[in-house]
């Protein structure tokens, strides 16, 4: 490196598709990014030249990955909170911070902070016995969700039961292999919501349009930006909610917010810090991706605009099937509908992993959604009804 | 790597700006890129994993670097035909062929096979002594541009002289120094335009909107897309032009073709068969940006739709100073523009080097360029007038 260098260095722990997404914004601003991966071959590693490879749970790990990076952020939720405050002490720039992350690790924290906050969530407690989540349950009526605080991700993690005595037999089974478990009551939605939103360290915050997230056995199928037939007035409490989240949680870089909308209104379900799958139809259908806002936001740099690029845009993820040879599915996908974009991680394909994601852009939802439903579809080796 | 790896391996030859976009658009696709560098701190070479070193010159180095690529392309127009000739007998894919990228290579076969193919260019003719220079520029009158016929990029290469005298002193200079020469017209042109073709194996073709490009001292600064105010016969007249180019060369990949708009019609000046500068507006401003529509054509895809995504786009050109932290100077255009897309090539910081560019989009030309060239201008130094 000649003297004149003077691009920021982002470390990134984690080297899945959003570290691989990131490197795409950080080639354009000129931004050096660094990985920490477990093999060469992850998603990240095989399009970044900096890869070091460790174990993310490992401090000494983090401490030599740290060293020359201006920041350290993630692609992930899975680094020990104590190693991240370790770091900081350490006179390391992590963003966001062991404070704020904790809330996006430990769902029972969350919970706790956000009913602090005031900002609407189900009802919920921690459940430390098989009685307490029996008791929970005959309180709510109905199921009850069970949640494992810590760990889980795309439906695993989340067990629904019917009735205080499945919840009850559910509890036990969980709290004996020592998962930390919380109860949230089973909400009748209309529909799930998300809203992504970036704030820097200057506090500067900024929110997407507010969008919905159609879910498959507890994964992400598609997202539709913006969330059709959303009123204004919903829209726009979806998007000050996520705002004084990260406020109040003194969130730096990019959160998403999964949200229910109910009759009685919206209730927070999950939280994520770090660029995610309901934010992936920023790459083309926003002004500003959410990788680039990231970068932004933890490199305190002003924030760029959310504004939506098309009228509709609908994302749909890729899931793996028995075949692994996606590429030979690309012509059919491209001859059909030249102006889809596809995007493909680069992993190795296993039956319903995400193994990439489809977007679409347009004028009218129907039209926008079938060209991303197709593709998704066909190059998921599902068959296109 | 594991045999479920299917995704196809492209190498280019060059590690500059282009390979280095190129880049973003593989990383979506799941398309390897690996690229020949002179030098690891080379524009592509920071952000590309798989970088060979070497001369790009040497066929040696050429042949080991082909040795598993799918396909080898250009990033540039300097490896000898010869080479590439060699590595297509070897059974190596080269896209464009050694046949069709001589035309990019060497001005006067460019010339003459565009001649032959009945499209529009300026008088012309080889210069093999000053007298032929002189000669040239009496029948012509006015002034005469005398071109390198190889190796001249970026206004290098490129001499006008007022006068016969002057022509045949130049063209003596020139053809001392072994460089081969021809003669054109000095045309007194409206304006520059230049449009954007792709075309595949399987002969499918694909036009861009067509742009002006806005050049000072022989540097392109802006584009502008579309060409403002541009007459839709003269617009599908230059597609036409480019498609019948592309067509009549036999290109695969992508082309650009440098255009006169004068009083008697439209004139080509250039070729290049790669992105070029007059479509890095695509990375935000088509569908489909030239450097993925580059490697759709290379690997045979089918073409992307290049329909532009903003009725107004505008690229301008960030040229070096004398500081070398460009970084610095991001907070005030972020902060000023929350809209603009800045592009950092990660290129050693020389005054008047092309290091980036900006692009903006919007509804209205005189605001979109404005913004644009206000980004471009702060970045490269200047002062904003």
């Amino acid at each position: 490196m000649s003297s004149s260098d003077t691009h920021p260095v982002v470390g990134v722990v984690g080297a899945g598709q959003l570290a691989r997404m990131t490197q795409q914004a950080a080639i354009a601003l000129g931004i050096e990014l660094r990985v920490l991966a477990g093999s060469t071959t992850e998603s990240a590693a095989r399009v970044i030249s900096d890869v070091r490879l460790g174990d993310h749970t490992d401090l000494a790990t983090l401490r030599d990955f740290a060293k020359g990076c201006d920041v350290v952020t993630f692609d992930h939720e899975h680094v020990p909170n104590a190693h991240i405050k370790a770091l900081a002490r350490d006179g390391v720039t992590v963003r966001p911070g062991a404070d704020a992350l904790v809330h996006a690790q430990d769902k029972a924290a969350m919970r706790e902070r956000l009913t602090a906050l005031g900002v609407p969530c189900p009802a919920w407690r921690r459940i430390a016995s098989a009685a307490e989540a029996e008791r929970f349950a005959a309180d709510h009526g109905g199921p009850v969700v069970l949640k494992a605080a810590r760990g889980g991700y795309d439906g695993r993690g989340v067990w629904v039961r019917e009735n205080p005595r499945e919840a009850a037999a559910e509890a036990e089974r969980v709290l004996a292999g020592g998962v930390p478990l919380i109860a949230e009551e089973h909400v009748p939605f209309q529909r799930e919501l998300a809203v992504l939103v970036a704030r820097s360290p200057h506090r500067q915050g900024v929110a997407y349009p507010v969008v919905e997230t159609v879910q498959r056995d507890g994964i992400c199928v598609e997202v539709l930006a913006p969330a059709p037939d959303l009123d204004p007035e919903t829209a726009a409490v979806a998007q000050s909610i996520g705002l004084r989240i990260a406020e109040g949680l003194d969130v730096t870089g990019v959160m998403a917010v999964e949200m229910f909308q109910t009759d009685g209104g919206l209730l927070v379900n999950e939280l994520a810090m770090r660029p995610h799958n309901s934010g992936h139809w920023t790459i083309e259908g926003a002004r500003t991706s959410q990788f680039e806002q990231h970068l932004r936001a933890v490199l305190d740099l002003p924030l760029g605009s959310p504004a939506q690029t098309a009228p509709v845009v609908v994302m749909a993820n890729v899931l793996g099937g028995e075949d692994p040879d996606v590429h030979s599915r690309y012509e059919h996908v491209m001859a059909h509908d030249p102006g889809v974009k596809v995007h493909f991680y680069g992993k190795e394909v296993r039956p319903g992993r995400k193994i990439g994601h489809v977007t679409a852009l347009g004028d009218d939802l129907e039209t926008v959604r079938a060209r991303a439903r197709h593709a998704a579809v066909y190059l998921s080796e599902g068959i296109y009804v």
